[in-house]
């Protein structure tokens, strides 16, 4: 019988640039605990070197064939190309709906792109939890850009925001109030705003409408002003102009210490949120805490006590130096 | 000049069924922080009675409407309603889009039924972080059941399901494929799915539709089956069906003790939330926290320490018993 091979084992093949190894790592890293924080711990120093780009948008504006486009152009300029693609994990039956097999056929022959499918944490296509420790791998292996794709239904829209240095909204032309108000949400995020399917006959009225939409941001002096760009995945016309406002928005990230403010941003916001995971595990831990809990609750049952009463009670027994 | 009204004031004359105290007491609740808290404790044993029914679905699909016939048939049957509607906040003027008066104009005149807007947290269409509290005030207040109306953009989805008693989905007929997978994410919250529009051509196969995709969902014996009623708020058709089917979940929870234990949930889940919220205040206040903080991400920021090395020593300052 094969032992599992150690951590330790692993780091060294992935050191090497053993794509097998990096793998097993991210299935680490998904499963979190301990061990996924020995990986972080030791590939962290080896991070900082990739640039982000979040690609959101509604399910169906085709997200996954643009990536394929805009992957192949990256690669051109000989761009090593990690791609993470967040699944929205099945109501029904549990799994994701997309493996990376079936997404990225067209680079699978490539070694320098590097393609992980994550579960998202919610059916509503939540980002995983893990997705930070997922790129600082992919960075950590050599990647220079990692590309995250993320569908636009539940949290993702505001988690990408927090991960991503350039944040791509991918759109359809498409009729409806509906869709329209709903594009308002996505309005804040966007750097970029694509509207794929340009063949559409509607494609240059809803660019239009959402250029104007735009105009009524206050945006301050010397900031990113939004840029709507018209692509056809499947026609592969406007991948180039895509690629040259991301490249132009990543050059305004560059000017005066933005990039450096936005990467000190995040990471204070990982921290903050591995910090407050930590605390609630430790809370659920605490035997008296629970006891408490369970006590104090069957009063609130019987509305003797308000909820905040019970957290009044409960914050006694946490002490902060 | 008249002085403000203290909140003991304000609870005596909410406790005689005034209005404008009610109303005034929801502004502080709004307001948060110890004043809340403080009208909280103090109604919190009159609540128990609401029975909550949330609304949600994509903009545009006739949620508002909807609810104004359905409160007219509600209180054709002696209910006294609250309605709380969460307005997204426009992302660009920061104000909400809609008003409590434009909203329900129908029922302004009727003292039995109190609507009130709230802004939602984030643009994207978040709940406000006060509607388990504003429900609370209206139960207090007399109302027996509280109508709350979310738009489905943003988390609002899932948050929804843990603060009512029943889900009902609101969708139109509308084709492609996006709008199709994005009904998946709310198939896995909705006790009921209105399909509203139901004198659109396509609003008997839409529905069908549903049901199909409701028929793969596993669900235990015993359980409740989600079910789809057609409607039409314009032209008044399906009011009837949509009461009857809302009042066939309510008997169902009544069964077996399932309303107990979805309260019990409920309550439970907020009184971990406001827990950790303290912490997260508690966690900012402390100046060994910050300073620690500060320094080590300096370390973060080079590369020498990963996010969890910090994190590991941050919680070093934390005790709990």
């Amino acid at each position: 019988m094969r032992e599992r091979p150690s951590i330790e084992s692993l780091l060294e093949l992935f050191a090497d640039g053993k794509v097998s190894a990096a793998a097993r790592l991210i299935t680490i890293l998904e499963d979190g605990g301990k061990d996924a924080e020995r990986v972080l711990d030791s590939i962290f120093q080896r991070t900082g070197n990739a640039y982000r780009i979040g690609f959101t948008g509604p399910p169906g504006a085709g997200k996954s064939s643009l990536l394929n486009r805009v992957t192949a152009k990256f690669r051109a300029k000989d761009h090593r190309v990690g791609i993470i693609a967040i699944d929205p994990t099945s109501p029904f039956t549990g799994g994701a709906f997309l493996g990376d097999r079936i997404r990225m056929q067209a680079h699978s022959e490539d070694p320098d792109v590097f393609v992980r499918s994550l579960a998202s944490r919610g059916s509503l296509g939540g980002i995983s939890n893990c997705t930070d420790e997922v790129v600082d791998l992919m960075d950590a292996f050599g990647k220079d850009l990692v590309l995250i794709e993320t569908v636009g239904v539940g949290q993702s829209e505001l988690e990408i925001s927090e991960k991503a240095h350039t944040v791509v909204v991918v759109l359809v032309p498409e009729s409806g109030d509906g869709i329209q108000a709903m594009k308002a949400g996505l309005m804040e995020i966007g750097d970029i705003f694509v509207m794929n399917k340009a063949d559409h006959e509607d494609a240059e009225g809803a660019a239009r409408e959402i250029q104007d939409t735009l105009r009524l941001k206050d945006i301050p002096e010397g900031e990113w002003e939004p840029k709507v760009v018209l692509t056809s995945a499947r026609e592969e016309t406007g991948i180039d102009d895509l690629i040259d406002v991301i490249e132009e928005h990543r050059r305004h990230l560059d000017e005066g210490g933005r990039f450096a403010n936005m990467r000190k941003k995040i990471l204070r916001s990982r921290v903050r949120n591995a910090l407050m995971d930590r605390m609630e595990r430790r809370l659920r831990a605490s035997d008296k805490v629970r006891e408490l809990l369970e006590q104090r609750m069957e009063s609130v049952y019987r509305g003797e006590m308000s909820p905040y009463m019970v957290v009044r009670e409960l914050e006694e027994l946490v002490s902060i130096q």
